[in-house]
């Protein structure tokens, strides 16, 4: 699965062949097919396992953290900070969820909708106990920052993987959470 | 033009024929090939003269508008608000934009950059007069800007257009600033 990540990222879901995959794994082609019926169920495969992992990771990061604003803090900067250590397994999420409709079909998007969604379960959860301000939609909210973290982390891809990513990841998030402050509430 | 922006809305550039750009403009397939090479071609053309006609009209909207806070709400606010009066086009350019890198490598991407640099453009006017903070930099905001718009809009595309569009735009607009005015900083 670490071979398929490395060899999709570099040459792109649909030109990357299972023998390349085999070679980057050091087995023989046949090898792959006693794990994976096909490329397309190689990638469902590794999409569901990748999106459960990060999950569990996320779930984890944030039952370490109090306030709700500290705890969007961390989804931003954690969800950053994924990408930046694993820049190949983020190419290959991002670039074929973008631009694989067919894909999009056939993967359990459960996964990812519940990644996702734990950033409306923060919002939600500070505007129920008064640090965010209730002037905004929850959904409109988790829409947003899923969209920006997305072309961030595409922009840090495509750049070559150059730029400070910590620092920026720091900066929106201070910027994100600092706007959805209640007027009253602390931090 | 406006029946490609239909036809390629409706059935996704890839599926859809020239004959049926034809049909839908009540005109000979022979006249589509009178001013368009291809389907590549039409396109192209079609995206270069819809992002100079954004970029046009943004342009003008911000030159009526004086504070930068007031014209970064402006430019959320009116690119929201032309995805939702131009639903076909704005599904054609997004979608496109996401799915094809073969059009991306072909695409001048140069009007597309000048609209999306337009939120930096507006983010350092802010800084250097000191309505906004200095803490983030100006191209991390435009690119978290243009994710979330892209991410908002497509998730109202492909809700079916239901939402009210507006009120989120007026929502994220006073969120998405707020947090970056500078702790002295008016409004």
């Amino acid at each position: 699965m670490d071979a398929a990540i490395k060899v999709f990222a570099e040459r792109g879901f649909h030109t990357a062949t299972v023998a390349e995959i085999a070679r980057e794994a050091g087995v023989a082609d046949g090898t792959i097919y006693l794990y994976f019926k096909s490329k397309d169920d190689l990638l469902l495969r590794l999409f569901d396992e990748k999106m459960s992992m990060l999950l569990l990771e996320m779930r984890a990061a944030l039952a370490l953290v109090g306030a709700a604003s500290d705890k969007l803090r961390t989804f931003i900067k954690l969800h950053l900070s994924l990408v930046e250590r694993n820049p190949d397994l983020a190419s290959v999420l991002i670039v074929e969820l973008r631009q694989s409709a067919q894909f999009l079909k056939m993967a359990d998007r459960g996964k990812l909708a519940s990644y996702v969604d734990l950033i409306a379960e923060l919002v939600r959860e500070g505007q129920e106990n008064g640090e965010l301000s209730q002037s905004i939609a929850p959904a409109a909210v988790k829409r947003a920052i899923f969209g920006a973290l997305d072309e961030l982390a595409l922009g840090w891809l495509q750049s070559g993987r150059r730029a400070n990513l910590k620092k920026t990841a720091t900066d929106v998030s201070e910027w994100l959470v600092r706007g959805l402050l209640s007027a009253g509430g602390k931090s």
